[in-house]
């Protein structure tokens, strides 16, 4: 048995990876003739999860155990060295940053399983696991600092304009560029993916995964694979990566841009993904031009691109009624200055497409384009952050972070889409390109009633500042929709754009 | 056998009404005993169509015929004098005004069954059909002159601010206010019903009738009924009505806002009234606050009531891309002067929305609500109409009469959503608030080449003026994304907000 990983105590913590060993066959197609699972039992708990090949002899059977304590194991396989095993460990309690896996929470928002809040602060860094071993460190030590707790990325490599680079190894068995055997998978690749996602974890960045996507442009064909070769990488990908606690299963990148595959195709490999997974991990699909229907039942959220739909929270909004789901804003444009019109917004608009979705009720997520001497555009490859983004956005998710846990929801939709917050508590009002001297303090009847005091602050948020008023707003119904200061009291703003105010309830003695 | 409605040549035309009417038992309760529907053939096509009880021991099987020619048909029932009836009878031609029912076509637009396109310009007037046979005369005369093509209004009666008045009679047998056998139909209320709808189908509207609604109050009990009697009364308005070909059944208006039923109950009654109609007809439900799944297979269109999302197309363009279907904005608020504020836009802002809504790909559902002394508004009592907004939407219906039947779409959604058409053909720009004193002719490159010829008329949509720009403008590609007037000519605009541009392609000979 080999060390599991993120192993802190006992045989293994919660939410951590138990890995069981096995040696097994070898002769033939392994990947494809020996099947092995496993099945885990607590109590009246019992989860079964499928074992994968590892080369050279060895299966693995992954365990992501959602409680600590005892927990046995038997074996089912088609071969004899792998079938009956049995055994039993201990799961201990969770270390220092586990907080478990980021599950769905108030509707459209997350938590940790441990119930700490989430709030998906993401970037887009599609290949960089393909990269030179060099490039892969420089991106990660970018991560270290930068603001990102999440990271969509792809599994396989991408040839695109900026991108005509050959991964320096293959998912497959098979010769380079494109003559690959689609029933062999190349374990190396996989242990490597496996190795990032682990940092990554490490750093508290949640990975949504990207399955496939349609950026291979004859190149490798990774793209083009027969159905059934989509449905056993898939499985084989899952039972892998499954019990890996911040792994996040994203379908495709621009699903629709893959025109090698239906959209019956792709709710065929939905379904291949949610039978295999046996955690129910978080699982989405993110559009081109044209959305895939996320209220599936099995999408746990929207991953949604809209170039323009950030641009303000009145459009984003609408994505909250009609998918009762998280909104991830996974394609806003990127921050840059490529020729390319979804590649060079200015940093500020980048920062207030972030606050818009977030008053939205929805999250945003970053992206940066870059051109550079060396073509290694962080969009795609990596390497450092060239922005002015992501500190505005660090300063965001500071905020983010002191907000309720229930998330930020839009209070009036229909009347002040620039409000959102939870009503009584706490409320974020986004002013955008507006530059008024004052805000007449004035919030939507929600819960509100006479007599309620709040605190401001008046946050910069293309600064990064955050300036409290003096002292006290005392709410008094105004209207029959709005309440108001009882003193008529207004908000000194700076008369300067990008400005925010936060307003929170004064807890009572 | 009664004449059948509509009827005009042979037995009666493609898409009328051919009525069997058959004389059956009185004994017990017909509505619940007795079990009556027809098959109708022609060739190898068959439909069967359930026919009702009408009282007086009539019994009557309506049936919609979609081709000219023999049909026959034959009777099955569990009453000996109703079953084993057959006949044949001669479907004639379509009369003038007659293109058969409306069907989706264009994903997202409409077209009657004879392939004429379909524009809906709907009003709403909930509750016109329970007021007084005089106002309910003065409702017609009023929609006589009106520019609207489809109306939305309840089969109950409505109990609300400014309605609380009893209907002249009920839908079923019982001792009003709320003493009601809901296994006993009046059939005399659905007859006046099916006048009222016969009458609105002679002057080209089509009715959007609201099956079920919240706004009873306590008074009748007709938003709490027990499922089975739900589930009776739609079977049986569906055998009533299903063969008239104006009709469109709306499950609910506000269907959240009914406390009595579950969201599974509306799923039930969906599937009831898909199941129930041989024809398939447009079929949607209309929301307060939270959206039912409109990509539910059986709904043909989204019936979406937003309060803000019509106020700019970038917001309502949103909807096209999660419903690939019809999106029919039927409350956007209403043009009025009441406290409420759902109730209070300027008939400015109501021609804006529609604009918007247009301009985004979606069809926009006019209401007004206005005081008056007598508190008959015609949000919900009908009557007159005393706002503004009406004539400039019977300009609007006017352009989109003239516009392709492929419908109104967004060109390049997340640069530009003020314009909308048919790439290469016909464009719409709308400036709304905006007050240029010109525009810069520049479009989307979507089907755009070099030296194509466009004329441009400038519209002025609240003064209700077109004014054609003298000369042509040829197109030369500009930039990777855009085309402008190769000249670099300008047309110039009146300085005035609510400006539209009808920019059409000038065919070569």
């Amino acid at each position: 048995m080999l060390a599991p990983t993120f192993l802190l105590a006992a045989d293994c913590e919660r939410w951590g990876v138990y890995e069981i060993e096995l040696k097994g066959p070898t002769a033939g197609n392994p990947f494809l003739g020996v099947n092995l699972s496993a099945t885990f039992e607590q109590g009246d708990r019992r989860i079964d999860v499928t074992g994968f090949y590892d080369g050279d002899g060895a299966y693995r059977i992954r365990f992501c155990p959602p409680t600590t304590g005892e927990w046995s194991y038997s074996t089912v396989s088609n071969a004899a060295e792998l079938k009956g095993k049995e055994g039993t460990f201990e799961v201990g309690a969770l270390s220092e940053g586990n907080h478990g896996p980021v599950e769905v929470a108030h509707v459209a928002h997350f938590a940790y399983a441990d119930g700490t809040a989430y709030k998906p602060v993401g970037t887009t860094c599609y290949a960089w696991t393909s990269q030179t071993e060099e490039l892969q460190e420089k991106t990660l030590e970018t991560l270290a600092t930068a603001p990102f707790n999440k990271i969509r990325m792809c599994v396989f490599p991408k040839w695109y304009s900026w991108n005509e680079v050959d991964p320096p190894q293959y998912a497959y068995e098979g010769t380079a560029p494109n003559q690959w055997d689609f029933s062999r998978f190349n374990p190396a690749f996989f242990r490597s993916l496996e190795k990032r996602i682990t940092q990554l974890g490490e750093m508290g960045i949640e990975v949504d995964l990207i399955l496939l996507h349609p950026y291979d442009n004859g190149r490798w064909g990774f793209d083009n694979m027969p159905p059934e070769a989509c449905d056993f990488y898939l499985r084989y990908i899952v039972a892998r990566l499954g019990a890996y606690r911040n792994v996040w299963w994203s379908m495709a990148n621009e699903w629709d841009f893959d025109k090698n595959k239906t959209r019956d195709d792709w709710t065929r490999m939905i379904g291949v993904v949610h039978d295999a997974d046996p955690y129910g991990k978080l699982l989405g699909i993110h559009n081109g031009w044209e959305l895939y229907d996320h209220n599936h039942p099995y999408l746990t959220h929207a991953s949604i691109q809209n170039g323009s739909a950030a641009e303000e929270a009145g459009r984003a909004a609408l994505y909250r009624d009609v998918y009762p789901k998280p909104i991830l804003l996974d394609e806003v444009k990127y921050e840059g200055d490529i020729p390319l019109r979804w590649g060079n917004l200015s940093a500020e608009e980048m920062v207030h497409r972030f606050w818009e979705g977030t008053i939205a009720g929805c999250y945003v997520t970053h992206g940066e384009c870059y051109l550079a001497d060396d073509d290694v555009l962080w969009w795609a490859k990596g390497g450092v952050l060239k922005g002015e983004s992501p500190q505005r956005i660090a300063f965001l998710k500071k905020v983010l972070d002191g907000s309720p846990a229930e998330g930020i929801d839009q209070i009036d939709k229909w009347q002040h889409p620039n409000i959102a917050g939870q009503p009584g508590d706490y409320y974020l009002v986004y002013l955008g390109e507006q530059t008024p001297d004052s805000w007449e303090f004035c919030l939507p009847k929600h819960d509100l009633a006479d007599g309620m005091r709040f605190k401001v602050e008046v946050l910069d948020t293309w600064n990064m500042t955050v300036s409290p008023v003096e002292g006290e707003f005392v709410t008094k119904q105004h209207s029959q929709y709005l309440f108001k200061d009882e003193a008529g009291k207004l908000v000194d703003l700076p008369g300067k754009p990008w400005i925010a105010l936060r307003i929170t309830r004064v807890q009572e003695n």
